[in-house]
């Protein structure tokens, strides 16, 4: 017993700690200008975030990092399909059908759930009741409380009659639950003038449809042969019931995603590459390497279109989430538009004269987690000089700021240098003019948001046109001379 | 009556040339890869269009000099809001209000129509024969008989009695149609998972508004004075009844947006500087002047919100066109923010300790008519040796592909070479590397798709390893060592 809840204390003092962590992170962000609740003003809408001037930047170059490691390649092209599709397309996806979570509604007090996450709103008590009048023998079995309450209601079959024993988390009545109906979780709206079911049209879930319905058009116009890919970055929409963990998920977000084309049997050597590739991404661009992992789905949890499947975790405060899938599509999708739109997607091969549906290997990461993960890793607090310094240690080409110019008292001429410095680094540069307070509180400014390299003009410059140039990590300072500084900036930032 | 039929004819004539143009526009953008027609395989999307491998680079560096043009500067924040804004957000801006279109439907065959577009629909003759019911004096005033009746369509009260007399453009019935309604322009979906009124949403309409309520957000975050402006780059929906001319009217499009505040009683000097600032930022890409004018709108014609208006128009071969609006908006937004949220918008002037709400100076270009003006803008075609050439003389910072490597024959050991010097330029630019056909034949194909430089690997680089490097719209050719290629082209594209 004693043993138990020393557990739990524990538990509950890392779970304190990882939720600061995350608050922290979201304090920083609104007050330093990298993501802001969306219509904030309005009280928010719930699953959206708008980046500020800081996140915008962060945001760019993630994706275009991205782009210029998938597309600066001569097997790929890009795209840049629309956000609103032909409503056949999600017919032909699936997701018109099988996109939904299983929802519930309280009969007496009209309150909505969605049956997968009920749990969560439920004590244990009320759980182990509810269990004890639908079975009794189940209250021995292994497991948790929560363990056996949702692995019943996971059974269809059981669902239901489960239900009959549970109290609405809001009216507290029990037994006024209607029986699970599917809810899609795409977006819909309406096309044209009249809100009716003829003129049904959906927020695209994902992007990758946008990429396999312009298959051939891409390969035509570009003449790219087997294998090849096509990449597209762009907006998601998922009407979520349950929004969680900052940008983690959102209702709104974007993917960065790279369909790999190729003929059936070249597939998994195509699959193993990429999953390599696109882990290495991550690293090279400075996420720690133990906060990244595979998760291997196992067989009999492949989704209905894979053949094979991996998400790249990252170890958030909250624990391994996903920031990018991996998977073997198989022929699945160009043979479902095929037969939905009745226009052939096979790929004819010029040397063997054969014809066929090529298989598809999927990059898909999301824009949006990868800010986050990117954020969240680059963050650290520690001690320097008896006080506490907070830094983002982004790598130089994620930082939103690339270099600050300091004045080190505004006067006696250096911020006119200053400003000249400034004049000529910016066509090539995102730079951070800051004249204001001590020095000291400048660079921790600077720190907080992860700018590499803080330039002071100092008395010395005006002897011998020299600046130091300060170094985020290290601290350290080197001097160096005004007409070196643009080529000694753009070799640290390469 | 020989003059006018000539001068029908002629406009006639014209008319046929300029659709050519956008034609041969439509048609060189889908085989070449710029622009698909949104889920073409399943008939298209109305008002929707995919860019393609060339045309996601063209776009991209489109918005990226905007970008560049607008946020590397000190006095201009960059944002990211999402497409999915609170209601209230759409009351506040007039929008769930006003942004209507009048509609009226035929009782008997059920189709729709916007009034204010009928009369492109109905023939001169029965118009004429229309006018004659409602008032025959009608007939005998000044102008043609479309200009006479869109005029009474025009007037509230007069339409709905015009209409009595009006043939359903559909059907042929007379007398059939409903009293004109308002009909909302803007897309609309249900956030969560009940479809009732409670939970209507809006596909943002237009971009500005995600600016004007993080203003506060983004000053205080980014601690700027007055004046200072916010830009933006980002879709928006609206759900036109009739869609036109390729990408110029859309339903799903792309904004670059700068909403620009400042003090009252400065407005119009900055209003002046940006109209010019924009207008240079065209021709500072290459836009042909003569083809760039403003449309100034008259003082009865202006928006609710707005002291003084101009468009930056490009003439297209259908007309002249908006590509980008400069707005005095005053006060007017933050405004109406302050009074729907009841949350402060005032700025304080830290220097005279007054109070106030900014005037907001917006210049809002079209990314995608952007995109249509350069592309139509660059479209030549020209007799090369008794030959047609059609060429795309892009700026090159706007040039999807920026240098294609060719290796005169394919053997001889020129291969080799020239995948030696595409992998050295590759991180650096985008290349396209091209071995199949007669050079000739590969040049047409990079002038068509604008590319500025063309690299020939030739015998004379076995013995000396120097190139050629055609450049697109002269056609001459230099001789240039292989170690000096990188540092030419760099300097040349930028």
């Amino acid at each position: 017993m004693h043993l138990i809840l020393s557990k739990k204390i524990k538990r509950c003092i890392i779970a304190k700690q990882q939720n600061e962590t995350v608050e922290k992170i979201v304090s920083l962000a609104k007050r330093r200008g990298f993501v802001f609740q969306s219509s904030e003003i309005y009280g928010g809408l719930n699953g959206c975030w708008d980046y500020g001037p800081l996140g915008v930047e962060l945001l760019k170059n993630i994706k275009e990092e991205w782009w210029k490691a998938m597309t600066y390649r001569e097997d790929i092209e890009g795209l840049d399909a629309a956000i609103l599709m032909h409503p056949r397309v999600w017919e032909a996806s699936g997701h018109v059908e099988n996109f939904t979570d299983p929802m519930i509604d309280c009969k007496q007090c009209k309150a909505r759930f969605r049956v997968d996450t009920l749990s969560e709103l439920i004590s244990d008590k009320n759980k182990e009741k509810a269990l004890k009048e639908f079975d009794p023998n189940i209250l021995s079995l292994e497991g948790s409380i929560s363990e056996k309450f949702e692995k019943i209601l996971d059974d269809q079959n059981n669902a239901s009659k489960l239900l009959e024993f549970v109290s609405c988390p809001q009216c507290g009545n029990k037994n006024t639950f209607t029986q699970p109906r599917k809810f899609n979780l795409m977006f819909k709206t309406f096309l044209g003038p009249v809100d009716d079911a003829a003129n049904v049209i959906y927020l695209r879930p994902e992007t990758a449809q946008g990429i396999f319905v312009n298959f051939l058009n891409v390969q035509n116009s570009s003449r790219q042969k087997l294998p090849f890919g096509i990449a597209q970055i762009g907006k998601a929409f998922r009407n979520e019931i349950n929004t969680k963990n900052f940008l983690f998920r959102t209702r709104e977000f974007e993917q960065m995603e790279m369909q790999y084309f190729c003929k059936p049997g070249t597939d998994t050597k195509h699959y193993e590459e990429w999953k390599e590739r696109r882990i290495e991404w991550f690293k090279s661009l400075g996420m720690t390497p133990t906060k990244l992992r595979f998760h291997d789905h196992p067989k009999d949890k492949l989704a209905h279109y894979a053949k094979n499947a991996t998400d790249i975790e990252y170890e958030f405060p909250f624990g391994w989430g996903e920031i990018e899938g991996i998977h073997n599509r198989t022929d699945f999708d160009l043979s479902r538009h095929q037969e939905y739109s009745g226009k052939s997607q096979q790929y004819f091969d010029d040397e063997t004269k054969e014809k066929f549906i090529p298989y598809i290997i999927e990059t898909s990461a999301g824009a949006s987690r990868s800010f986050m993960a990117f954020l969240i890793d680059a963050y650290y607090e520690e001690e320097v000089k008896g006080e506490m310094r907070s830094v983002l240690r982004f790598h130089p080409k994620l930082a939103p700021i690339k270099a600050a110019i300091l004045p080190l008292v505004n006067k006696d001429g250096m911020p006119e240098i200053a400003r000249k410095i400034e004049a000529d680094l910016r066509p090539f540069l995102r730079i951070f003019y800051d004249d204001k307070g001590a020095i000291g509180r400048r660079y921790r400014r600077m720190d907080e948001v992860g700018t590499p390299f803080c330039i002071t003009v100092d008395t010395q410059t005006l002897q011998d046109q020299t600046v130091t140039a300060r170094e985020r990590d290290s601290m350290e300072q080197i001097r160096i001379s005004i007409d070196k500084l643009l080529n000694y900036l753009l070799e640290k930032l390469r």
